[in-house]
């Protein structure tokens, strides 16, 4: 059964088609830059890359060509071929503890939650309305970034505010890359052939976010009521004392969206560094001697060892910590440090092990009391699953 | 050597008169509601209580009548005998890393810090110079709250926001209950006979704070730019998702100065419980099984334990965590409850020493991994030891 799993963004849109239940990838891409100047797709197939610049006025246009390109790279012969449609979307708010078929009340209740997620659930909701439009026999799936979470204890999941924040706005922790954080998750399940395991896994990219996982179960993490809190980030803060914003905008004399922005676009990384966002950026800059990064880096490093030592006491031990995503998968150095401040616990980094990490790799020594790993994560395989445990 | 030790605020001044290096009680009182209509003083001496209805227009009439009480009292013959005056300061900002001789220009920097702390620093200038006018010839010294806390190294005392807020607007972790958390530091290491001590000390009262030590330094600090944030506390949230404040801005219409005063009169114990920000209040209403206050509780419990989980990574173990302040001092089932969520950390409770603690108590058991204790704070007498240093 073929499957596609979607993801689209206020601008893009990332596809990927599965053959399922095998999970073959039969061909990816991404459109860029819709109904801006300049957009254009990306397209994957049997190893070979290919980008093409077209005007995309809007996710429709990209649609559309999506389904051209799927005949034409013989993916399908006919779009009613593919019998499932998964999107991911980011904010399911406290509606949605799993994924569902997307009908007319469930675009409602994605709609209802944009004022929790302004950028993302908006354009959801474009995505998905091209797709019924262009396929419109497919099941269409949503796959929530926050379902995973919603099994955290309202001790947890609530802010010391004002009891009625909660209750008329909505406001408690949600997390986010819930999708992404389940399947480390099931894969360490796996890999260690337990399903009652305490697990910390750090998915650590531009954005970022850590989570405490007990018995298959989030019982905490890092991101909070927006995906601005927790560790630092490239260019979030993470989180900071909050009574800065109140500070700030009576010393700036600017408006709280402007600072809003900073704390979301100007901060994290490139707001100590001064350099990037990227952390690819930093170390080359830290490794030439840049104070400031060799400093964001340090902070970096110290966030994330923060919440690690935190969770440990919270899931009362650890059998695993796992590194996925951009930062923890490809950076041996960062994952050397984060281990290192965290060797009081009996963690053991092996050199060896960590620096030619390829796949998934244990990166600790036998004796290690906590198993370290990294596991490349896949949350286009989680949703494709989703989409064919509904659709099959 | 008679010494007085004074902690003005905006509407009160408290005072504590020492015989030194004795470090003897001689007398201490309170003036209340300062320029606000029903204003009245406590005074004890010699075991006794002594409170007086009196209207106190301001700060130099309450000094005035402390000056006659003192004699009254025959505390002193001649008000001249009180050769130093030292004053708690709730701010020196990155200036002041211990306590000073008060002149002009000391006087000219706590007022340049008011930004930073705008309901105290102005009060400390107005009480520091009503005992100018009364007592001239006598050494007045400010001894700061954040002082202890300068030791911090700068990827711990930085937020991860845009560099320019640290330089051009002073935004950074400054820490308070500093004079606390050092006479806590203190009495650990004459404890224990070491000053070489990996150290957490919870300052938990109305207000709270936890502090990491070594070697009898402050390495980090729950308290922030503001105390607002870190640990939740009666009616303050501690840390909290930054981006709340615009989204709730957004919600209600409301003002960042209303929401700020909510964050600090509104959250923390008395947000959740609704009941209110007295934690002996909250004790009472969770043992009459009122849920709200249960979860109140909880989360004060458990983002305690999360500070000293974080700790202990920090410092790479522990020696001694102590309990101060009101809460800490006081409640028993609050410092079981933070100790029984650390026991993966080794720490075992000796509950007939926690319940039956009196004054300075280990109410760990012997073979526990860290001890804990319970230790009576005194900042007065730590502002008095730094005035008799001045003076002598």
């Amino acid at each position: 059964m073929k499957i596609l799993s979607v993801n689209a963004g206020s601008s893009s849109l990332k596809f990927q088609a599965y053959e399922m239940p095998e999970e073959k990838v039969l061909i990816s891409g991404t459109f860029e830059r819709i109904g801006i100047d300049g957009s254009f797709y990306t397209i994957k197939i049997n190893g070979e890359k290919i980008e093409k610049n077209i005007e995309l006025k809007d996710h429709a246009s990209a649609v559309k060509i999506l389904a051209e390109e799927l005949i034409n790279y013989k993916v399908v012969k006919d779009l009613n071929e593919i019998e499932g449609v998964g999107h991911r979307v980011v904010h399911g708010g406290d509606k949605f503890s799993h994924s569902v078929i997307i009908n007319e009340s469930v675009k409602d209740e994605i709609k209802n939650l944009s004022a929790l997620a302004p950028l993302h659930n908006p354009a959801h909701i474009v995505g998905i309305e091209a797709f019924e439009s262009i396929i419109p026999d497919a099941t269409e799936v949503a796959v929530f970034d926050t379902a995973f979470h919603q099994t955290m204890k309202e001790d947890r999941f609530l802010y010391p505010v004002p009891y009625d924040w909660y209750t008329d706005y909505a406001v408690r922790k949600y997390g986010a890359h819930g999708t992404s954080h389940k399947y480390i998750a099931e894969r360490i399940a796996d890999i260690l052939n337990d399903k009652h395991l305490k697990i910390i896994s750090c998915h650590i990219g531009n954005g970022g976010s850590i989570t405490a996982i007990k018995d298959m179960e989030c019982i905490d993490t890092s991101m909070g009521f927006t995906p601005n809190a927790g560790i630092m980030m490239g260019s979030r803060t993470g989180d900071i004392d909050a009574t800065i914003l109140p500070y700030i905008v009576k010393q700036t004399g600017r408006n709280i969206d402007s600072i809003e922005k900073s704390l979301n676009k100007e901060s994290g990384l490139l707001g100590i560094s001064g350099v990037s966002s990227d952390y690819r950026d930093i170390e080359a800059s830290r490794l030439a001697g840049n104070e400031r990064s060799i400093l964001a880096r340090n902070m970096y490093v110290e966030r994330i060892a923060d919440y690690i030592a935190k969770y440990y006491v919270e899931l009362e031990g650890c059998d695993a910590i796992v590194f996925t995503a951009g930062v923890g998968e490809n950076n041996a150095n960062i994952r050397h440090d984060v281990l290192n401040k965290l060797k009081v616990l009996g963690i053991k980094v092996d050199e060896e092990l960590n620096q030619n990490a390829k796949g998934e790799s244990l990166i600790t020594t036998s004796d290690s009391k906590i198993k370290a790993y990294v596991i490349p994560t896949d949350e286009e395989v989680m949703i494709a699953r989703d989409t064919y445990n509904f659709a099959k």
